[in-house]
């Protein structure tokens, strides 16, 4: 099943149900669509990208319109509102911006509507397209009996389906080797233990999870063979991910673990350096309660970086959909990937 | 205020409740201690010591004996019940045993009470005495304005009061330095957010609470100076403590950022290497349940060991009650610790 598809409406799995139920909530309005962005009941660039496009879909079919002009106007006030909704989150823009820029191409309505749902759905298909490919040349890393420690979800619920990281796995469990996964927690959304072992269960993939801070004794154990990431962002210098995927890349090295970062072409952003990205703080309540639960003094001094940054001298490779790319990644990179 | 003490029977704080609520409970009988210490109400090595000893004192008083020999035939009997409520935490049989030799002197019902007494709080006395001085010895590591990053509770709530890494910290802040502390949670118990945040607000020292995976990070950006932890276990080659320890003298490493073990004698196990040392698993629900919460799917595999083991190689210096110890620690470790 697709985490976001389109059926008389936006369809998706309410991630924040998860691991306690599944449950698919049918948007038909864009403010149904933008709450659930807002509370992350979908969330992962690749899968923001489309719900973006969907919005702009909705936006076309929520009123009862008798004039283009009307409409096309409509589409645009849509469109800044969906952009506003999680502003770091660029994907969501880019893919709004794809269908906005079809519809307005349209010179009836019906073919308004019909050109926004064409662009969605392409959107869909292209990402579903490139995880499948971040998959096929993954795969080769990957020797029969493999264990591969991964940290947060960068899998299907990551994406539209088959996800970046995860999907390394299932293509290589596709081709019927036996990998086995150990997935750190990751702290303090616990992405890893909500969202990587409750997909890789639906999937009979082995799973075994870990706290992230077990991670470097596992790999002393030597239970690991490789480690495989995604990727919020990737720069001429580093690659920006979930915090903590830093310090698995220092652990990795110190053991001699080869360490992967798996991710599409929209992920990189190689004009810029470290420098010049910006680190999202979060709320200190997402260390301090755990639901109802109070884990810390209510007063406490928090610190709470969303990402943090890998040298890419600690990345052994990087696999994305056009290749798996080794050092020195400023001569290998190609050319459709500087972007 | 002492983490546990005697006042017409033990009183102790009830760590379950914090940080939620400051809450002392006396037991009266042994069962409710032992109880107390089940349900680690009461933790940490140093302190279990002391719980220990207690519980021969109250053996002694929560029945009217009218015969000596039936009254040492029951503390015997309560002697091998306490051995046996924690049967890997030495530290709680060290203290009983030392209590009830004690008592088995005593020549009268009010004498044995009198030799089980004194024993106990000679033995509290003692743990406050040592961590003094880890203190004062450790004090000298730290300068005007450090930070410190700790992980996990080696602070007065293991032990009968000052603590050990965090006595260190408290010792160089009476001296008047200003001294910043960092503290881990420490999954998945969170003694790191739970008790090492609250003991350290209460005590009006700066600290602030990360997650485990944001260590590197903090590390990276220059916010840490040294880092000091506990331990539970120093053998020849190795340091065993809560399970993250060993990622953290890690990341310290890639950092140049000096890792210190501060902890008493009886830590010491100097006889054995940490191949002879087995490492506790504990239960899955501590990673798939917070409070009520469903952290992760019910039926996940879990790898939940209690501890990791650190090189020596990674540790800059031991603080001790008998000096600080550098490397090469098989020649400097004095006598009075190859115990």
């Amino acid at each position: 099943m697709r985490t976001i598809f389109w059926k008389d409406g936006v369809v998706l799995i309410d991630q924040t149900k998860l691991p306690e139920k599944l449950e698919l909530i049918t948007c038909k309005h864009v403010v149904e669509l933008l709450d659930a962005i807002k509370r992350l009941a979908v969330r992962g660039a690749p899968a923001l990208e489309v719900a973006g496009a969907y919005g702009v879909v909705l936006a076309c079919i929520e009123k009862e319109f008798t004039r283009v002009d009307e409409m096309k106007s409509h589409l645009i006030k849509t469109f800044d509102l969906i952009v506003s909704t999680r502003p770091t989150a660029v994907n969501l823009s880019i893919g709004a911006k794809r269908a906005l820029d079809a519809a307005l191409k349209g010179g009836s309505i019906d073919e308004i509507i019909r050109l926004a749902l064409q662009e969605a759905e392409k959107i869909a298909r292209e990402d579903i397209d490139r995880n499948r490919k971040i998959g096929e040349y993954g795969s080769k890393i990957l020797e029969d009996g493999d264990t591969v420690l991964t940290y947060c979800n960068a899998g299907r619920l990551a994406t539209v389906d088959w996800g970046t990281a995860l999907g390394v796995v299932r293509s290589a469990v596709n081709e019927g080797k036996k990998i086995r996964v150990i997935a750190c927690e990751t702290r303090p959304l616990n992405q890893g233990s909500r969202l990587t072992c409750w997909e890789l269960i639906q999937d009979g993939i082995d799973v075994t999870l870990i706290t992230d801070s077990t991670a470097a004794h596992v790999m002393k154990q030597g239970m690991v063979d490789k480690v495989i990431v995604g990727a919020d962002r990737i720069v001429r210098d580093s690659v920006f991910n979930k915090i903590g995927t830093y310090m698995i890349s220092i652990v990795a090295k110190e053991h001699g673990i080869p360490f992967y970062v798996a991710a599409p072409k929209t992920t990189f952003d190689w004009k810029k350096t470290s420098k010049e990205v910006i680190i999202e703080e979060r709320s200190a309540e997402e260390l301090v309660y755990c639901g109802e639960k109070l884990l810390a003094p209510k007063n406490v001094n928090v610190y709470n970086p969303a990402f943090d940054s890998t040298p890419l001298d600690n990345v052994t490779a990087i696999i994305t959909e056009h290749g798996i790319i080794e050092p020195p990644y400023d001569v290998n990179v190609p050319k459709v990937l500087r972007i």
